[in-house]
């Protein structure tokens, strides 16, 4: 049977309370009925068995015995030794991050479970602005999955540091608070900025409470009045917290707390503590992923995997699916429609055999089957982007193996600079100095220190800029890798030991429209291209997750053995996180916020 | 030292957020800190000692220790062995039930430790529609006391039964949604109404779920697939659950379930036990007074009663007090301005002694004391009602003893008519037949059989209309009683043994401009005038309490002995609830939703 093409079934609820009622009461035959499962009640915190769901117009009419619901044309489905829960809502994501589509995230994301998220769409909006919000956004309005919009607060991450492609300001923030289904303002990093009164930051908060919406927040620091004065401005939510007693913290002082668990980041283990040993009320909590990998989505699962952790950690289930379903519809307030199995919700209901493992069976949006028997049920329909989207490399001119030689002030042998040095599994860097030689006045990497050359290239206006400077950790002896995708403003990085496989990887990777690349003596070991603004690949999670294994092989032929090297080479230009970095302007160094000399003679 | 005027210095979060946030970074004093209590924290569940808190602009700008905000200028409280709570927040009530002006409510209520209301207005909207409704909401929002209202769904309660002085149509609705304070629509009484699809209650509804407001309930049946459709047209709350089961379902529906301990109604100790006993999660539970007589103010409290009942009957202080402070805010999505103790809210504060008791020994809202020491700190402003409001009282003509003698249609001695039979301690009645002596054509009383004469005038348009019938129960043996507080239509009832006095108490409490009144052989034994609309006193509390004694006592005095006779008798015309009433059109049949003959002959 060929699957069907999804077309939405999305209802308003006034507009088919009426139908729902004529169920409710026996009237009207249900389209649906789930029969006799274990109810996931996440309003009483019980698993109730024996319990049908009536579905009807996409929505829930009837809980309980509904034999008096089901009609010579409804669809029965036998959920006999099954747990019905509540479609899981990722109340914090970036969709880039899976290097997917929407659409192609959005098959993955339905087979595990999540039928709702909340993206923040932040890094196409350093590449594209407001159209490349707006785009991604219309992408996820006719999917099965419900897509909604928290609309990127911080772009550019920084106004004096790196050229970013594109700026969003408070008019474009309220613009965007007018589009059905945005429903917040996206994390606000820029935690200083509202603290201390930044204009636009405070506009863009000022705007979003004017709307009703819900300003999300990003809180790293420990500081406890920078906290409170962040609260105070309006922001009411983190899902930046890695320790157990900051989460208290959070809870106490009414922020809701957004536990993450993604490919990167594990905070459950350790934040989700005050749920088991401090016992604090669930009700201001949730479960979010932030980031995903498509390795993640494929080896672990999406918000499922989240939940999971919480109940491995010895969360009770009921609770773990709370914090992933109706904590998160209430913060966003969308909990007439979603969040819970209840009447007059959206039928969005996911069929789980066993609760420890969080494996859908079934998945139902809108009272459509969307997966089942382990494969998607309908035909999700085709997104193109416009041609200039997927055109995004705008680069002056092509690289030269001269473009990535730095010269040398000094006149003697060696000289001293300073070096980005990672930390493995951390977003963070150490600024550390290193002296290094000089060939021909240009200042050469050293394997034996393990440092090598890296540059950011303006990849948005077209300028030419480039600038250079070295990178230590990488443990990178051959070859080189390049890259668009570079937090938060996405140029072009290019890191390696030798200039000539410098270039030819930039060259190779503008070529192909972006993405990432890593290169060996004028041969491409791998490659993974991001034609959706040099941030999301066009092809599907299999096909990706190929390309990703590929590439992490490559990874390790050059030399680099770290963990998630792609990961830390992609937060090497977010000039926001301490100590060191580098932009397309220069070496920037976050401790003092400002443009540094490599070279320190 | 003169108390100061009360002028509201309530501000717009993000009119104040950088001051806030300058306060809680040390770099601006607070205006007031509270030091050293104990944190009654609704988010974590805790009690956390030696808290200060940190207070500027009228909103909470720092928790923890406090120092560093005290300037030469701050106020400063020592706390010491006391709790600081949330301000009470009642999510359902109606100020006309304690007799009381809006402004004399606030002055009980906030000695009380409620800080915030949502009333429904129902009462006077029935005697002068969205005017009405207008004036009381005007009148609390100069106050101390925040006065939010939920704008009244059905007035009148019955189209084709009676005729209140007003109606309120879905226009009307949608005009008061955008006023200021409005928080949603009022208990949607006209639950058969709702799930059977009339368009005045449907329209209504998508009124308010398209302003994002809240529909609140009123569902006192046990059907549940009445309730399924109910909540699946939008509905989402009700404070009409008398028993654990209902409780339960209706918790496990996702109904937001306000438990109610008014005057009259004491559903706090059955309900509670889902909460005790079937150990649901609380967060979508909240309480409520609903009807509060005056009387119950003084010796009982108001929300503090309420919440000290919850603890009586075992529930944890910290969780009784979030389900009347956060829980209500969450519901009406004011979670970022009320309902707890967190930077960035309203400073509505209460220092208690002891949470078992729950007497507050001071009250503070947006950062001013207005009560300690047992008596309020601040004078409140007047408002006056306009002089049509306060001379509601349009009878076409003085009454006479013959208006109150119902001709028979019997020719022998006796005839049989149907009785309302009123049932102490309840809302409902039982229709019952009787059979009565006829003198002179005129059927009688007969105090042997219990049976009074019961007359029902409109008093909105001077119309003429009078009805009369008969009631069984209230063991009145002499005089009368005539009240304009007669539930929903509020006109002119009238109950008696002789025409005489009858006639007397009606032309009394004409003259009083309405209220309510007990006469005997042409001598007032005691009355209450309610000149606001006829139901409400332009006194204060103590006064009123004192005339309300006087008021049962005369009522003993002509022999009712029943528990609160005055709130029986005021229901006695409420033709939405079974089985049988008066309305000024005649006798209603509940059960069949149809006037009736008196007479059976």
């Amino acid at each position: 049977m060929t699957p069907m093409t999804y077309t939405t079934q999305r209802n308003k609820l006034t507009d088919v309370s009426r139908t729902l009622a004529k169920v409710a009461l026996g009237e009207l035959p249900a389209d649906l009925v789930i029969t006799n499962g274990t109810l996931v009640n996440v309003h009483s915190g019980e698993l109730i068995p024996h319990m049908d769901v009536a579905i009807s117009s996409g929505r829930i009419a009837y809980i309980g015995q509904a034999q008096h619901t089901i009609g010579e044309q409804t669809k029965v489905i036998d959920a006999a030794g099954k747990y019905m829960t509540p479609g899981l809502l990722d109340g914090h994501m970036h969709v880039e991050s899976t290097m997917l589509s929407v659409t192609e995230f959005a098959k993955a994301g339905l087979a595990k479970g999540t039928t709702a998220i909340f993206m923040d769409p932040h890094e196409i909006a350093n590449v594209f602005g407001a159209e490349g919000v707006r785009l991604m956004h219309e992408e996820g309005q006719g999917l099965p999955l419900k897509v909604f919009t928290t609309f990127p607060s911080c772009v550019p991450a920084t106004s004096d540091l790196e050229d970013a492609g594109a700026s969003l300001e408070v008019a474009d923030i309220e613009a965007g608070l007018q589009w059905d289904n945005v429903s917040g303002l996206g994390e606000v990093m820029n935690f200083p900025g509202v603290v201390f009164g930044d204009p636009k930051m405070c506009g863009e908060i000022a705007a979003t409470i004017a709307s009703g919406k819900a300003v999300t927040g990003h809180f790293p620091s420990e500081d406890d009045r920078m906290l409170q004065a962040y609260l105070a401005s309006g922001v009411t939510s983190d899902h930046e917290t890695v320790t157990r007693e900051q989460g208290l913290h959070k809870v106490r002082m009414g922020m809701h707390l957004m536990i993450r668990e993604g490919s990167a980041w594990h905070d459950v283990k350790e934040v989700i503590k005050i749920v088991t040993e401090d016992k604090v009320k669930t009700a201001n909590i949730s479960l979010v992923t932030d980031d995903v990998s498509p390795q993640t989505l494929v080896e672990k699962g999406h918000l499922n995997h989240v939940v999971r952790r919480a109940i491995e950690e010895g969360v009770d289930p009921v609770t773990a699916i709370e914090m992933a379903t109706i904590n998160v519809a209430r913060y966003f307030r969308l909990e007439q429609d979603l969040g819970s199995i209840a009447p007059g919700k959206c039928a969005d209901i996911v069929l789980i055999d066993d609760l420890q493992k969080m494996e859908p069976s079934t998945v139902i949006t809108d009272g459509t089957v969307i997966y089942e028997a382990g494969q998607l049920t309908v035909e999700f329909p085709t997104f193109v982007y416009p041609e200039h989207i997927r055109n995004s490399m705008h680069v002056k001119r092509a690289l030269t193996p001269e473009d990535f030689r730095l010269a040398s002030r000094s006149t003697v042998e060696t000289t001293t600079v300073n070096v980005i040095s990672i930390i493995e599994n951390s977003a963070r860097t150490a600024k550390m100095t290193a002296a290094l030689p000089i060939r021909t006045g240009i200042i050469q990497p050293d394997i034996a220190q393990d440092i090598v050359r890296l540059a950011c290239i303006d990849r948005h206006h077209g300028s030419g800029d480039i600038s250079l400077a070295f990178a230590h950790g990488f443990q990178v002896k051959s070859g080189a890798v390049a890259s668009t995708v570079a937090h938060d403003s996405h140029n072009l990085l290019v890191m390696g030991i030798n200039e000539d496989d410098m270039a030819f990887a930039a060259n190779e990777l503008i070529r192909l429209g972006g993405g990432t690349i890593v290169v060996e003596n004028g041969v491409v070991l791998a490659q993974v291209p991001l034609t959706i603004a040099g941030l999301m690949s066009e092809k599907t999670l299999p096909e990706v997750v190929a390309e990703v294994a590929q590439l992490d092989q490559a990874w390790k032929h050059i030399g680099c053995n770290i963990n998630a090297p792609f990961m830390t080479f992609s937060l090497i230009a977010l000039p926001v996180i301490p100590e060191i970095r580098i932009s397309n302007r220069g070496l920037v160094d976050v401790t003092q916020f400002k443009l540094v000399d490599v070279e320190l003679v």
